[in-house]
């Protein structure tokens, strides 16, 4: 993962044209930058052009302050779109947690054990019941619970503390609130939700128990952005498992907290490592 | 396969008692029976039994003239519904396809190897299309096209094919009409479809396109049994595939192709097999 | 899990014969008891018969103590090997480690969450690197390192730490020494390694490393009981990922953790709900 | 597919330097030629590059008699190994069979369904079991069996028919002889077999009986190159199955049939798709 703080990563999008690779890798190349990666993909409904490039930090000629200067006429050529990321610091990711805290707990142990290298600066949650799992990991807990009329009040207190603590992203690691279309904004293709279920497949609340109640012989988890419209933001990652008719629901929520766990973690790397695009309510993963 | 010949299956299921399955399996042994495999589960939720009992044919000393009257004194004491199926002569099994013929060609193939021990008396079609490789299998082709004002006729006359066939079972191989309620009626639980998509994700027309538009990260493929209400049968099997931004319509027709073949033939293997029962719209699958 | 709680498990192997089912299912119900599940396997290669039963804890007549004179007559009927498991107390899993602390982190989440309904009264390991993460969830660690020539001693201290601990199993959570056939025969078929590699393939030293060099498109993690040949044990579990050719070792080692954890988990959860037999250096799993 | 025959490829492996991508994508900007796809890896170990670059045909200036005047500027200054392929005519694929026909069946039905978009001219047997499939499907067979004695004088035979059929890759669809090294040297890396078995693990013969032996937990298949060396070319793709102790080796044939399909099938399209470079012993794929 270190590797990747010593990785600068150049997101792309523009309308589709003949010489946008060769503009981009030649200016690369010209700054003394060895392409580590360098990733494109064109989406042949709207002729929407996506590419992510991936240089090595050591021998780029261009630093944050000098970058913005020489990349403009590239970027004014193909009027472009474009981020950049720098590797160093590392993200900032805020955690939103409920009752269930498997997910919660996971993220910190991969952020241990370096494979996540971020910074959680603070875990949030609408109950006290995860505050050991935070604490424990030596991460800052706060809990803001919800009741019935302060849910526009916790929101302001929760985006208060997630400014505070600087966020770059925000996860919610089964939070069980519906986030308004306010907060949403707050962080546009920022917030990383895991719907336990295989979206579009029961969406809304109680997935397990649909699922069993329609008698499906696999269930799924989905990593989404989250979007004003519950459960139908743009589909990062998804994953799913064999079940059978011996699975209660019991075991349907066993089988599911490893889905969920392994399919959040994914697409936090996968954000974290810079390597999606979002366009049409879809996602371009560059892995 | 062959060795199905030679087994007899007897599917139960009652309300949940005390010693079912002593009664079942002290009766089996009490007229020589060689038990090859004994399932059983129990519905918690509506406390209802079912049980799959497969006998070694040799050496059973019942034949299907003397087993009812043998048989019923354990069926009555517990209130049984129960099947028995000898094996000999294996199902007759009537494919209904449209344009696509690639579920056909598997399940053709299928049998011809000898994995699907059944006969194939009949292939139906709305269209001519797949008549050749009905025809280079051997088996008789018969088209009943849909027109606007003909589909009641139509289903008559596919009625009146499937009774001069002797079919048992009527398997969907990508048969794009919808079946009256009247036809479903004729074979309760014995039509089994094969639907292009993760169930109940992307019901109805066009689920590749579905999918490709929601962006989701995986195509899944559903078998079922038809009823009255569109793609809401009980379920038989599902699989799922992983997908990317790059796959276009045409890659995930391609990929769910693959798919639709591996889900459908594995439920007309259960079905033969007499594997399934069928309660409150769930299958209890006796692998 | 607390179900297991309140179910008896009875396993059995023995010469195959007409009436083994009924027999003991008889006896089930003449004590009362509720037969939760009963499931048989026949090995078609040596005749030998084997059944797991559960049966629900209320309402059976037997107890621990007069279990055995009830049982006698059907187990000496069939010359029956067998065992009962009365769900409490829950089973002692001592788990050895080395430096990766992956799979013991996992193991004690499952424990803390409930999912693994077990006491784990000791981590025992060669080196310190863990101390920390059994200390945290409250569980006594002890360091026994190896240096060249001590093997043998630091083998009888560990089996006296296991002994002390009254451990009914041990898990090797990436334990990266060979056990001595001597220490392997203190508990027969109750050490459960996980081995990083889709064994057979790669048995031995640094799988991911022999992984990489061969070149395959999958990689995959092996659970199995530990007999006196290495990586040659009976296997519980197993389950692969795709890789490709961008994958570096260390890409390899992040992605083979995952499968580690999930494959360990489930071999323990599968030994501590005593769902699995041994015969002919196979396993028989009851799932 | 026939998308394909109007996609011009050119595969690149050279030692890594800065400016490669540049350079070649400025190439193929100047010629015209509209990107649809450009992949590229570096191997970290050998410092080796590899690039797939896909050029629309409509629009690009270049035709296979002016490539390879204007490439050479570029391909010198990197000193580069490098093929290019112009999508049409389309590949010519020999099949070699033995008894089993489910994989040539497969291929056979993938081309006539257009998915796999090639020529297939010959199949040639050492039985003739598969001589009707053959038939069926329009394509000329020939049986040229295998005596003691006779093994190079049938391989003399064997490649005077690729000869004469203008082989370009020659898929190994269950041909159960061992090539010898002077036959695999008239094929370069474009010999693609199937076998039977998650490779390494039971190189050699009868892998399913090894397989049921050892009592694994999942099964595989392995497609790779032939190189002289049995069972250790570069592995192209793979994939693995659960299976159980219920399994017969009968069951584990019957489901390594489908696995055997898939993976032969997925790598006979990749490669005519020219996606698949060699280097080390290892492959890399563009997918």
């Amino acid at each position: 993962m270190s590797a990747m703080r010593n990785t600068i990563r150049l997101l792309i999008a523009c309308r589709d044209a003949r010489g946008i690779v060769a503009a981009v890798t030649t200016f690369v190349a010209e700054q003394g930058g060895n392409l580590l990666d360098a990733d494109q993909h064109t989406d042949p409904d709207h002729g929407e052009f996506f590419m992510r490039v991936a240089i090595e930090r050591a021998g780029f000629a261009l630093t944050p302050d000098t970058f913005d200067a020489a990349w403009q006429p590239v970027a004014r050529r193909f009027d472009m779109q474009w981020s950049i990321h720098w590797g160093q610091p590392v993200k900032r990711v805020a955690i939103l947690v409920s009752k269930h805290g498997h997910c919660l707990s996971d993220l910190l142990w991969r952020r241990r054990s370096g494979e996540l290298d971020v910074e959680i600066p603070i875990v949030i949650s609408n109950h006290p019941d995860t505050a050991d799992i935070a604490r424990e990991a030596g991460v800052p807990f706060e809990a803001r619970p919800v009741m019935p009329g302060t849910k526009a009040a916790q929101e302001r207190e929760v985006l208060a503390l997630l400014a505070a603590a600087r966020a770059d992203v925000v996860v919610l690691a089964r939070y069980m609130q519906v986030l308004s279309p306010d907060f949403v904004r707050h962080y546009p293709h920022r917030i990383i939700n895991i719907h336990h279920s295989f979206l579009p497949a029961f969406a809304g609340g109680a997935p397990y128990r649909q699922a069993y109640e329609r008698g499906v012989k696999m269930i799924g988890a989905t990593s989404h952005y989250v979007t004003e419209q519950l459960d139908a933001g743009p589909i990062i990652a998804q994953d799913a498992a064999p079940t059978s008719h011996r699975d209660t629901i019991a075991d349907l929520i066993r089988k599911g907290r490893d889905l969920e766990r392994m399919v959040l973690a994914r697409a936090v790397r996968l954000h974290v490592e810079d390597r999606i695009l979002v366009s049409q309510n879809k996602t371009v993963v560059f892995e």
